[in-house]
């Protein structure tokens, strides 16, 4: 959780934005000044929080905190919503005593509805109030808006001698696909790490983590990965990429994996993860081009919630995603068992196919046997539940 | 439907390839010979049947026949399936007592099973007998997969004094999208054109209708659109871009239009039929770019469904298309009611939009105010049922 790493507290509270009164506001600070990074949807609309935040990390050398509000996105309002988000960061500012600078906001939920900026601001009080060391469960339900689960992960390291801590939280479980446009993530830890290596680390790992996620290929315009550094472990500064960068960067890796799966697996009504890997591209973008299609495909997404060894749908939506590959040297591999063949139906045994069908998580291996590029993609069933959760989100 | 058009003789039967004994054999053909034209699925992969029809539309300068079956796709069953293909053909071709080159195939259905040819081949006699120029319905049948009902349209007009007609019939409900991986439409007329302009006419009219047209985002294997002219409505043949070959596209993109708007309305599990319209895009590209993104979106076909006036999501579809427009210029219209303005929600009356999207049709329009570029895209809802008809397909 993102008060694992030392120096980090945090808060939740219900503010009353959600209607049905559950936590609605996380607010994480860091005891000390933060460097940090972020990585933002790549949706053209952008909501006013996010234009706040993305300025605030290109401008201020270091954060302090983040307030992040669930129930609503505070996007597609106008003047009124960047004002908001400012007046909300201002008003927490002087409520920690930090320059106002270097306060963040996140804001998901519906769009096209103003911000109660009243409600916030009393939720900020009790927040403050709240803060602790031990309030990043708090601040994980705070953010969740369709999610079942909370997604938390942590990691300890040693880093030169001393230990070091990642936590993290993410939410999303609709309108969830690359880049970026996943999801709200915060991540803190109290490495001691250059701005520079710190950007590096989290631009490499998202991409082989938050960005190979779909749940509905739909991609959001509020959502934000941030990583908040402390420098509290008290390591030697990370400022090149030697091996205590690789250290890091490893650690990095790994939570930013746990928590995308997270989100693939709880993607909405979903009942399965599905690990979609393409081998033997290629190129690495012909390989992320199929197992991307395939990811997306309601049709392919319908059959694995129906357990349908339906793999012609597979090779159906290979064939459509744009990549260069040889029809008539494809395999196809349900788990481990073979059901394509250069191209060509295998009479493979249904029961088999079934049996591993049935498994809350499986893989989908797609060897193209053309070189030796791979991808990677999660993503989840679509189910009855996708189509009942969505069908009424805003009521 | 296929018959409307003079010297079209159809017929459809069952011979045992759809497991529930509905008909699966369709055969069409021409009293004379035919110039004819096809536009065929851009998926890599490409089922055997149509890969001989492309070789044949390629190589024969004149059709006499087209027989189609349903249940089983004829795709990715190696060399076998090509052969079949050719088994088929040959078959009909001796049975009708025309030259093998001039009949065409096309298979839909499961994808890696393979023809049964001894069914298919009683089932040939017993089309071959049955052939009638009233056969259009029973032809149709046989072409329905998931379909739930009948897609059929004719069109008569007067060219040079001479009444000439246009029948087609179209199958397809899920895997639907463009380009032209959407279904299976064979269209039929007597009009007397060259090669040349009846190329010209059927892929203009095709990226307007059938290229428009989204249920789920995939595409298929196996699909493709023909069109037989048989000249005898007797009128002078139409060799060149004049007001009489300008009548017959119209005609034409009439038949297609409304062939095209079927297939989304009866799209697997829909309730509605919508039309996303795009306008004042700076490019035609743009336009097209976003009014796809908006039909393919499962977050806006499920807010469809559950008839939910959230245009968030419709600008968010937008926002990720990879079009350029201005999303603080951008209004957004359901139905006649204006929901967004400038890219800032307005205060609309939920009542009223709701009134609208519980009807069976209805428009949702983009206006980007940039350009005078405009793309419509016609798609459906995303209901319960599409997860139940695509959970268990192949059993």
């Amino acid at each position: 959780m993102v008060t694992f790493a030392r120096g980090f507290k945090a808060s939740g509270v219900a503010c009353g934005l959600k209607k049905n009164g559950r936590k609605d506001l996380a607010v994480v600070v860091s005891d000390v000044p933060c460097v940090s990074a972020g990585v933002y949807t790549t949706n053209i609309v952008k909501g006013h929080s996010l234009q706040l935040t993305i300025e605030r990390m290109r401008t201020s050398p270091v954060i302090n905190a983040v307030v992040v509000n669930s129930g609503c996105a505070n996007a597609c309002v106008g003047q009124r919503g960047y004002d908001d988000a400012l007046s909300i960061t201002d008003y927490l500012a002087k409520r920690l005593d930090v320059d106002k600078e270097t306060v963040l906001i996140g804001s998901t939920g519906v769009i096209g509805i103003p911000l109660n900026v009243d409600l916030i601001r009393k939720g900020i009080d009790k927040a403050v109030d709240g803060l602790s060391y031990a309030g990043g469960n708090d601040a994980m339900e705070a953010i969740m808006t369709t999610d079942t689960v909370p997604k938390l992960y942590e990691k300890e390291i040693v880093i030169g001698g001393k230990t070091v801590r990642i936590g993290g939280m993410a939410k999303g479980s609709g309108m969830i696909h690359p880049n970026m446009a996943t999801m709200i993530s915060i991540i803190t830890t109290d490495v001691n790490i250059s701005k520079e290596m710190l950007d590096k680390a989290l631009f490499k790992v998202i991409r082989k983590t938050f960005n190979r996620v779909s749940v509905d290929g739909d991609t959001s315009v509020c959502d934000m990965c941030l990583i908040l550094a402390n420098k509290l472990a008290g390591n030697e500064c990370i400022d090149e990429e030697g091996s205590e960068y690789i250290l890091f960067e490893q650690a990095l890796y790994e939570v930013c994996l746990n928590l995308a799966k997270a989100i693939a697996k709880d993607g909405e009504g979903a009942t399965k993860l599905v690990e979609i890997e393409v081998v033997n591209a290629k190129s690495e973008n012909d390989a992320d081009l199929i197992s991307t299609a395939i990811a997306k495909s309601p049709l392919c997404k319908t059959a694995f919630f129906g357990e349908d060894a339906n793999w012609g749908r597979i090779i159906t939506a290979a064939g459509y995603s744009k990549a260069y590959f040889d029809p008539d040297r494809i395999d196809i591999y349900i788990g481990e068992l073979q059901v394509c063949r250069d191209g060509v139906a295998l009479d493979f045994d249904e029961e088999v196919a079934l049996g591993i069908l049935k498994q809350s998580e499986f893989k989908i291996l797609v060897d193209l046997k053309l070189g030796d590029e791979k991808s990677i993609m999660w993503t989840c069933d679509f189910s009855y539940d996708y189509v009942k959760i969505n069908g009424s989100y805003r009521s």
